[in-house]
């Protein structure tokens, strides 16, 4: 693949530091019902007068809903690497829950680059993406490993 | 909440080594390309044509929908923790993809039991959940950290 690469970031192109942003997403309770029926069907994240019982206290979104629209913000608003957005692996945890009404964004910052030891021309980027409610709150963090290219070299076409 | 535990497993019930097979689940391509285009919109989970010169090799779900349907497979056909399966949190790998026509499973064992430090009704299970694919294949390890509630004591009530 050849063209306009515009603004991609190869790994080549990647420091330890440098922070991304995300634009905003609005969780409704009809979003976290209908992710919750597919994929979660508990109590605390289906009905809200259950959900007061529990844990949770209130409705709260399944922490994979979470994950998921962090992932949309990521892929549709943060660093466009080149070749796209492949995790090989992450550590998750959900500090607090997603509530009806929250507005979440990601920050994201580079821990690690390292080229690959099998492939060279691919290598890891370590990321950590903290998800943040609309108070500032982090109701997930995910330090995650993608799977990046390196910048193709001229020279290896001719 | 009182009344018929059935066979509620409370966090002194669990032991480690302790082991729960699940349902299958098949992911059809429309599936793949639907949980794509609302959470993680990637051409690689969108389009078999676009894919083939991927990384993938050809059309693949996103990783988060593989751990959603884990997720959907625990609740619904694996363990049954009293309070329901609430994660602090988790690590994930994605050895393979999940790929159209995959029927997926979850393999779940225990790998340690602790008591809540500061919460007495409340303890700690570590599960490590395999999701494999129908030839056997593990697309997903995902070792997750369970909040699980202790048998309730009798005499707390009186």
């Amino acid at each position: 693949m050849e063209g306009n690469d515009g603004d991609l970031l190869y790994l080549d192109d990647i420091q330890v530091g440098q922070k991304f942003g995300s634009a905003n997403y609005t969780v409704d309770e009809a979003q976290i019902k209908a992710f919750a029926s597919q994929f979660d069907p508990q109590p605390f994240h289906l009905d809200d007068h259950a959900a007061r019982d529990t844990l949770f206290g209130g409705l709260a979104a399944s922490g994979w809903h979470t994950a998921a629209i962090t992932m949309r913000l990521i892929v549709t608003s943060s660093a466009r690497f080149a070749g796209g957005i492949i995790g090989a692996g992450c550590e998750i945890s959900w500090p607090i829950p997603t509530r009806p009404g929250d507005v979440l964004s990601v920050e994201s910052e580079v821990l690690s680059v390292s080229a690959s030891r099998s492939r060279s021309e691919l290598g890891i980027v370590t990321i950590r993406n903290k998800t943040h409610n609309q108070v500032g709150e982090v109701v997930q963090v995910m330090t995650a490993k993608l799977v990046v290219s390196r910048r193709p070299v001229a020279s290896a076409k001719s």
